[in-house]
């Protein structure tokens, strides 16, 4: 087993390589030619401690593995992020763990380049202000990877309940991007939004359906586990709404909370694969709100990680190259 | 992360430490401080291929984490085990994966000397016959832990379909042990048997009821996916039934088959930390028949790599107190 470490990892996972292997795996699950295991959650020692095993494999890829990410809120008070990931492929030859890749960075990369594909398909072309709902690491990814495919963008709105977090956002912003910044409360970012992202663990709706204006695009990473939610169900039924996974998407995702009128048929989802193929149209009309629900899939986690080996190994031959 | 190789993990897996943890799971399963996760399996490349995933959680040991094993049986060509394991503990206080434990042989010990401590509370203390069903790499692990718990056994019979493959098990014995041993065809290796081990990878019943005496006990291993099966429906409906963690028997190990009247109530299952807790009674009469079901669960391997740890930990302690 080689252990990929998170220094290492961060090296080589650039953003053009995290999108063209979540394209990829969106595709594959859309084909069928990929599949994914039912999710499990774990718990940890220490309160709200919870760790989730996703795992899958895809033929077209020749790739399966698992990634093992964990989720522990005390973290923060020791100056650590409160989530981490790791990534297990499986030799294909032998069965034995071939590599073992340490992927903190490259998990928040990885999801935020998923709602970045769907903001692409979904979001208005003439979208000016961008809206994340949530301060975390994961925040700071989605805006990195948003301004990349929306680089229109004129104005970008943090919605926090306090200020005070959004520190780290605003500098990161100021230092990279020459967009205007603003920090402000939840529904003044989203009535503002012409492209709304929550990225939060939060647990009750925090996005009410009078807020968001016709024509906003949403994207939806926090919710990855039974009973979390970031979108109030009045918000879901009044939109278009698409998933990385819906069959995941209505056990652990966004969409677990009109699971009910999915299985009627009163509410639809579309795999974003069968955007990417077109085979179903995204955004049809510059007046309906689309939402896309990033619930995670451990397939995107396996291409990435497939791609990063690759990077490192065309990075060392051409290290190797230039020592002779 | 650190990395423990398999050939530092098989340095520290003695039979004694892997006895002692799987006791203790047994244990914390029966009491309810323990926590599994339902096992989820994955497909690989090759003809066969299937990976599992298994995890848990027990506060007693505060440990987290999870087990992949793979069975790649095409490995056999080429000279390798068909059955490989890695063990990954969590960091309580991070989340983080703080050790990726290489574990092909401890699955095999670990697994044995399940079997082992359930023959050691339930099969008759005048057993004479030790028979095997198999002769792939576990079933070495399995008369190694169980002529441990039994040392009195005169005679041990490998049922093998093919007897050219028993040559490697036959020599095993002959290196280290004094008991006669014997391969014969299957039947007659159950219809001797007082103490009857299947170690297979079967998804048909191999021992029908009609084959085993009154008073033998039976310990069933290879069950650990839907669809395997070595025991005929009719034995296990003349036995008392036990298992490592019957939820998990009756939907991926050789319980499987009679899940339907557990349900109903006309057939139960034991847990084997009840007994080892003294609240359910073991054997009760000479002649029953006792069936245990090692399915396998994640709690033993999280255990045994604990102290495999502890284990190495000690020894280095004493390394660096002679280098002093």
């Amino acid at each position: 087993m080689q252990l990929v470490t998170e220094a290492e990892t961060r090296r080589f996972a650039d953003p053009e390589l995290c999108m063209e292997a979540v394209r990829e795996c969106f595709i594959a699950l859309a084909r069928g030619t990929a599949q994914l295991n039912p999710i499990v959650i774990g718990k940890g020692q220490v309160a709200g401690a919870t760790f989730s095993v996703k795992s899958g494999w895809s033929t077209d890829h020749g790739v399966a593995g698992v990634k093992i990410g964990a989720y522990w809120p005390g973290n923060e008070l020791a100056g650590l992020p409160r989530h981490n990931s790791t990534i297990f492929l499986i030799d294909q030859q032998t069965g034995r763990i071939a590599t073992a890749m340490e992927a903190a960075g490259l998990n928040g990369l990885r999801t935020a380049a998923a709602d970045a594909i769907a903001t692409d398909l979904l979001a208005r072309l003439d979208s000016e202000t961008l809206s994340v709902i949530g301060s975390g690491n994961q925040a700071q990814f989605e805006l990195q990877m948003l301004l990349r495919v929306r680089p229109q963008i004129r104005k970008v709105l943090i919605g926090v309940r306090d200020p005070r977090r959004a520190g780290n956002l605003l500098q990161f912003l100021a230092d990279r991007y020459k967009v205007a910044a603003e920090v402000v409360d939840i529904e003044t970012a989203c009535r503002n939004a012409d492209i709304l992202v929550t990225a939060t663990p939060s647990r009750a709706p925090l996005v009410e359906a009078g807020w968001v204006r016709p024509g906003t695009h949403i994207s939806a990473m926090g919710a990855d586990q039974a009973g979390k939610q970031e979108l109030s169900i009045a918000l879901l039924k009044m939109a278009r709404l698409f998933a990385d996974y819906p069959a995941q998407s209505i056990v652990v995702g966004e969409f677990q909370h009109v699971a009910e009128d999915v299985a009627s048929g009163s509410v639809g989802i579309t795999a974003i694969g069968e955007v990417l193929l077109g085979q179903t149209k995204g955004r049809v009309s510059a007046d309906e709100i689309t939402i896309f629900d990033s619930s995670g899939v451990a397939l995107q986690d396996l291409l990435v990680a497939q791609r990063v080996l690759a990077a490192r190994d065309v990075s060392s031959i051409g290290k190797s190259n230039n020592a002779i």
